[in-house]
Formats: structure tokens, C-alpha cells, sequence
């Protein structure tokens, strides 16, 4: 599979930007959901079941496993979503940033343990510890940009020299060097579109960028889409929370089904 | 066990900044040793007991173990320094960064699952993302701010509009924000000691530095303790593959006391 082609067929087929993030909080499982790894992969298979017409990708969160020694559940959820969902793509959200010896490992992780199709990576160690990672030139490499969090400016929203802000210049370096095999994206929020729009320009119509932030975070969608959308799709804009958890009770997987419906659908208006 | 608390004491007592990573590397193991998980933790077990009496911490890198679905040996591995070699700290080389409830999930894998007592993240993503860490106030936060590989400066020598470069800021971020509760450590890569020193300068003589790349990546002991050591240590300058590898043979342990002896004594000297 190669992640690029894999995810415009997507877009095409489906007709649909909805990203479902598969973030299994502990503390928010439906009363009947056990908070162990068996209970967690029951979850999110039925999530995966439930939300899959409408999904152009799924996106797991590691932490979320990693924090109940999880990891072989998140191995048999990807291979549920390869096996039973073939043509939508897995983007591992991992925010990994390591040497370059290091990254070859957490690649292998990623690409070859986890069977991920795209990940997300930390940017601050420069381009040298991304390399690993855009070697792989079927996967695709989101790298944080401009991310949803409140504190999120601190760093990213810092005037250089030039007169460009740090996320402007990392949608720089991500457009002129790092997308040398047109395998790279970027991570940009919903909660602020002006940004996102800025990134867009920066980057031309062809890279992907991955929007958390609609939804629980509070993003405006038809603002978002405004900004970032292009002909052939161009987002994946991601729901967590609002999917995961529109029911607490034993119709969960309804109401993910139900809501990822409501959100293709506001998308494509 | 408070991580500071433990740091000062053994810097005092053992007199030594030496800092063993263990960072196991399928391809470099010693050829009696099998690339599995019973076979790095075996490994990395004789390593630690052939080093202690030179540590001042140890740094295992989670990359190696996750790539080689070796999280139970991590755990085992931990378990077994705080057991055989109580009062020498154990920093989770991690470099994570997420949103809040994320990295509350992440602090719980590195501080609850693996029982370390100190840990790397990333600041891109801005200060709220690093405070879910430093409410643990008995445990360490290292803060990336200069790394040691080649193309770290791409982003983190950035000319703000300040004047400031962008590792410097995130030194002040550090210095004047991030340490309230003072569990704040940096990481400053050996490879400049200039800003080493500047860094120093930036954070007073208080705040820990961990210290990559002496060793195999080139960096210059007697230059960075120059630049960093303070009258109570302040530093941790880390060796991985100086001393790991330090022999190919059945002989790998006593090599690695021998290549450990030879830093601290150097470190000393």
C-alpha cells in the first residue's frame, strides 16, 4: 500500500475528509468496557466497524495503549483495520523526534511492528531525525506544525528574525526539503484557520494536512474547510472524543456511528 | 524516591556525572547475545551491574526496546536498578510531547508502568504539554533544548526576532517557567560546548543538564565540563555506545566496566 495513493482513492471513493482518532481514555469507556487491553481492543474494533464508511482514515493514539501495556492490542486493531477495511489508511499518532539511530528504531515500531501506514513526528531536532522516517517512501510523515493545544503558540507562534513565525518556517523546510519523495504532511489545527490557511499557502495544494481540534477542542469546521480543503481533498480532519464517547452507554458504537455520519456530512456541505 | 534529592546524593557520594545509556542496538549486540527481548535484558542487566559503581544514572532509550517488542524487558530492566543499585536514578529516554490528556498518559507508561524517576520530552508543542510531567514533583523533566545530532540546529539555532536563538529561549522558558517546582531539567548535547556554557549561563548553576554525545558522537569532555559542571555536579554526560560496545565479545561486561572506569576517571581528572 502506498500511503499517498491509498488515501486520494480514499478521498475520492468516499467523498469524505472525517479522520476517526481511536484516543481509548480509561476514565471515558462505556460502563460495560473494561479498562484492560482485551477491553480496549474490543472498543475500538466496534468504533473501527461502526465508523469505517465514513472514515477516510483511522488514527490510533499510542499513548493510549502504551499506558496499559496495550501494545498487543493496538498491533491486532491495525491488523483488524487492514483486514476488514482495506483502502483506509492507519496514521500511528506517535509524535516521535529521536537521532537518527534512534529514529530507525521507532520507525520500525511504527511501520514495522504496528503495520501504521502514516506517523506523526516532533520537528524541534531538525531534518537530519526526520530523514529516517521520509526514507519510507510508501508511508506517509505528518510533522507537528501548528498544533490545537492552548499553549501551543509558545514555540510555535515565536517571530524569527525574517519576520516568519516557527511554524511558518517549519511548513517552509517541510515544502522545500523535507517532501523531497512526496511523502510528507503536516500536523496543523482547526482551532486557529487563519493559520491554517497560512500553512496551506505555504505549502501548495498537494501535501495533506492532518487538523485535530474540530470537535471536543472546539474547532470551527466550515472555517476549517475554508482554509485548508482542496480539488482533491487535502485534510484529514480528526474527531476523537466527539466520536468515541457520543454515548457512554452499550450503543456506544451507534452513536460513533451516528456521529461520524453527522460529521462527513457537515464536511461535505 | 525524589528524583533531585537522589541525583545530588550521588554525585556527592560517587563522586562521578557519568550517565550509562542503554540504548541496545539489535544490529551491534555481542554475538552470544540474541536479538529478543530475553536477550537485550540479559544484556542490559550485565551492563548495569558491570557500570553502577560509575553511574550516577542510568538512561535506557525506549526506541531500542519498543522496536523489538521488548517493553517487558524494560520493566524487568528498571525493576532490576531499583533493586540491586538503590540511589542510582533511572531517566526514560522518551522525547515525548502531546496534548494534556495525552501526556498524562504518557507520564503514567514512563513514571507508572516503567518506574523511572526521570524523563525526556520534547517543548515544541509548548509548555502546557510538558506540565502534566512536572506535576510530578519528585520526578525529573528533561527539557530537549540543544541536541547533539548534526542537524539540530535547522530549528533550534533559529535567530528570534529578540536576538535570542530558539534554544536559548526554550532555556529561559525552562529557567523562568517550566522549573516551578524545581524538577526541570535540559538537555544540551555535547557536541557544542559553547552553548553548553551559554545554556549554563541562561539556567544558573541549579538546574541539571543531561549531556549527550560525548563518546562516539565526538563531543569534548574536558570542554563540556568546562562549560557545565557546577560545585555540586550538574551534569549527567551520557555514554551509550562507548561503553555497550565497548567489546563485541563474551567479554562485553567487563569491557564496559574497564570503558566506564576510563569516563568517570576522565571526569574527574
Amino acid at each position: 500500500m502506498n500511503f499517498s495513493t491509498t488515501l486520494h482513492a480514499r478521498w475520492q471513493q468516499a467523498q469524505t475528509l472525517l479522520c476517526v482518532g481511536l484516543d481509548p481514555d480509561p476514565a471515558r469507556l462505556p460502563a460495560n468496557v473494561p479498562a484492560t487491553p482485551e477491553g480496549v481492543l474490543e472498543f475500538c474494533t466496534r468504533i473501527v466497524d461502526a465508523t469505517a464508511e465514513f472514515a477516510c482514515a483511522f488514527k490510533p493514539q499510542v499513548a493510549a495503549f502504551a499506558a496499559l501495556r496495550a501494545e498487543g492490542a493496538l498491533e491486532a486493531l491495525i491488523a483488524h483495520i487492514h483486514r476488514a477495511h482495506a483502502g483506509i489508511a492507519v496514521v500511528l499518532d506517535a509524535k516521535r523526534g529521536d537521532i537518527g539511530n534512534t529514529a530507525r528504531w521507532y520507525a520500525e515500531e511504527a511501520f514495522g511492528r504496528f503495520g501504521a501506514d502514516a506517523v506523526t513526528v516532533n520537528p524541534y531536532m531538525g531534518g537530519d531525525t526526520l530523514a529516517p522516517w521520509l526514507e519510507y517512501r510508501d508511508k506517509g510523515v505528518f510533522v507537528l506544525c501548528r498544533t490545537s493545544n492552548p499553549g501551543a503558540g509558545q514555540l510555535q507562534d515565536l517571530a524569527l528574525a525574517d519576520g516568519a513565525r516557527l511554524y511558518e518556517h517549519v511548513a517552509q523546510l517541510a515544502a522545500r526539503e523535507w517532501n523531497a519523495h512526496g511523502n510528507c504532511g503536516l500536523v496543523v489545527g482547526a482551532t486557529r484557520p487563519d493559520e491554517l490557511a497560512r500553512v496551506r499557502e505555504i505549502v501548495g495544494a498537494q501535501m495533506p494536512l492532518l487538523v485535530p481540534g474540530v470537535g471536543a477542542q472546539g474547532g470551527d469546521l466550515p472555517a476549517t474547510l475554508a482554509a485548508g480543503r482542496t480539488q482533491t481533498g487535502g485534510l484529514l480532519i480528526n474527531a476523537s472524543r466527539a466520536i468515541l464517547y457520543a454515548s457512554s452507554g452499550a450503543d456506544y458504537a451507534q452513536a460513533a456511528h451516528e456521529a461520524a455520519r453527522a460529521l462527513r456530512d457537515a464536511m461535505r456541505a
